[in-house]
């Protein structure tokens, strides 16, 4: 029912294919974040237009709303959201950590760990649950989403070497209570390898986690503040410890130059909120960097965002026209722009795709990031 | 260039064809509200999937942002926007006297009416701007609107017959000047009846604008807080002094019956927010009324909003899965209401030209009315 196929590789850089029960993906693949059941800014045909082969749903988000009861009445999250490609579910761990805690004012009050689990105040009612391993596989199974996240305790950057190590372990102990409790067989379950920034630890979480032989591997804990050069670092650290034949997938990652870079390492499967939240402030990706189209420079400029982007924004409108819409705070702005950014990245993963296939990633990466300068009109 | 054809008549109800530089509309129209040159929560191929004919644009906010210089640059509103279709824009009037004068605390400070023009203070920056009826001819033609209006002056409801008498008198001058001032002959101006809601105001108003052979006639200042009974009324008051082989248009109305009794006293061309400002609140249409889609009543509710709408979110999300949209704030909630409620006012202006070609327009009307019971859920 589920299988991964490595077409190709270059280097380090990998071709392959997720066959899932809901369809096919090609990977390198970007994943864009839909955490309420929907991408921001965007209608499924959109997203279809645009050719993407899977979203990422927010446990933590679609269990206090709309609740596991009414996605189970539904039969599910494909069949509650109309969206019937491939879905990938995190567990709500990473939520449970930074949104409970960033709604109190004393350190850590909102979140409790326990051996059991973790107590945490939601971020919407301030009311208390309780999330342990199995739970949460219970309610992805609600979900019935196609790939699965195991409960994780996340850290912090930076934080104690003594603090990451007993939460590496945690986590695999949850990890051991997740494949036991897991009893759906049209779901594949990710382990999550975890350790922050010390490379023993995830040397060690890598090496434990992949003796529970899952379907595929994540790696959590980066993008969470570090400095770029350790987040590719410790990319690069834990890929060397996970199986060639199984696919790979970064949390959380990336701005385009870090896709690129941790393709460049391995990595397979990518999710980040950064196209789709970007677009709804007006920081717009072209081939040369960034923009910021509220910019005044744009308000005669009648020159379509990106001249190599085929989008549908960019084939019929002027940044003239999206800045006007943006100063307007029209939401059609905030459409056209998701539609430009995420076809961006799109674009970006087939470029990969097709560079590993045709054996020039290392060159395709050095040219594409020699023009990305990465700077802020 | 233009050209109003008459293709068959049931009653009063006018069945019809504008042919204009931009394409070809089918009467009785509803036109959707584009205020900054984009419909609210809509990207055009979403307007094209539904077939919106035309949209409307109003020349006080594109006056305003990005102003005429810009628009002009571009080559015109229809180049500006990418919207290729027909446009008619409004002439700033009712925008001059409304959004103004609600902006000050002492009544009438923000706007001040001398027989050259129209002095105001604008709703963004509070910064005063003088329009005269030669200025908004020009900045239409600017715009290149394919229909134009003509600068009136708009009374409130209730007001005093001299005040609505001196009003209406103040317009037929002010159109004088208008036609006098037009160059473009790529765009069609419209006259505006005015006159509130006294019956020999409006006739007097009717017959001296009918006078200055115009390609149509608008209906100016209802749908402004009056009693419906009355709105009806004088609409077909204005009607019977219109010449019947020139277009119609009732300025701002209306709700779906309002629609159908307009049509019924002959009135071929509408525009109102309505269907795109509920569509924002969760107030959507269905042919048995109005539901308000985050009602509690609607959370297990896996039916589409409504059964015999075919649009994209009727084919393809429940209800329940729009509710917890809505009740998440995602845009995506915006845009598929939109997306019905625009498509229902499309489905009932076919139903209505459809009944008219087969002569039963009456019995439509009837059937239709007792369905909808306009009642909010
Ligand atoms: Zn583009
Ligand atoms: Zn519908």
């Amino acid at each position: 029912m589920f299988r991964f196929e490595l077409i190709c590789s270059d280097g380090k850089a990998r071709r392959g294919r997720l066959i899932t029960p809901h369809g096919i993906i090609d990977t390198p693949v970007f994943m864009p974040v839909g955490t309420q059941g929907t991408v921001k800014a965007m209608i499924h045909k959109l997203l279809e237009d645009i050719n993407v082969q899977i979203i990422l749903g927010n446990t933590y988000h679609l269990y206090l709303r709309p609740g596991p009861e009414v996605i189970k009445l539904a039969g599910g999250l494909h069949s509650f959201t109309g969206w019937h490609k491939p879905i990938l579910t995190d567990s709500g761990g990473f939520q449970v950590f930074s949104l409970s805690k960033g709604r109190t004012k004393d350190n850590r009050s909102g979140v409790r760990v326990f051996e059991e689990g973790v107590e945490f105040k939601d971020h919407l009612s301030g009311s208390l649950h309780f999330f342990t391993p199995e739970k949460v596989i219970e309610l992805q199974e609600i979900l019935g989403s196609d790939f699965i996240m195991p409960l994780d305790e996340c850290v912090e950057y930076p934080t104690t070497y003594a603090y990451a190590e007993s939460a590496l372990l945690r986590t695999l102990r949850w990890l051991d209570r997740s494949i036991k409790h897991k009893r759906r067989e049209d779901q594949a379950l990710f382990g999550i390898v975890q350790g922050s920034t010390f490379e023993d630890l995830r040397i060690l979480s890598a090496t434990a986690t992949v003796e529970r032989d899952l379907f595929g591997y994540a790696i959590g804990g980066l993008s969470v503040g570090e400095p770029k050069d350790i987040m590719y670092d410790i990319t690069q650290v834990v890929c060397e410890y996970l199986p060639w034949n199984k696919p790979r997938y970064l949390m959380g990652v990336g701005m385009p130059e870090d896709i690129i870079e941790c393709v460049a390492r391995g990595i397979d499967m990518f999710d980040c909120v950064a196209p789709t939240r970007m677009a709804r402030t007006g920081t717009l990706f072209t081939h040369s960097g960034k923009l910021n189209i509220t910019n005044e420079a744009f308000k005669k400029d009648f020159s379509p965002i990106d001249e190599e982007c085929s989008c549908y924004t960019c084939s019929n409108f002027t940044r003239a026209y999206l800045r006007h819409l943006y100063k307007s705070e029209e939401i059609s702005a905030y459409i056209l722009g998701t539609i430009h950014n995420l076809s961006f990245y799109q674009k970006l993963m087939q470029d990969i795709r097709i560079a590993i296939e045709e054996g020039r990633f290392e060159s395709f990466r050095r040219s594409w990031m020699e023009r990305y300068s990465s700077k802020l009109c």
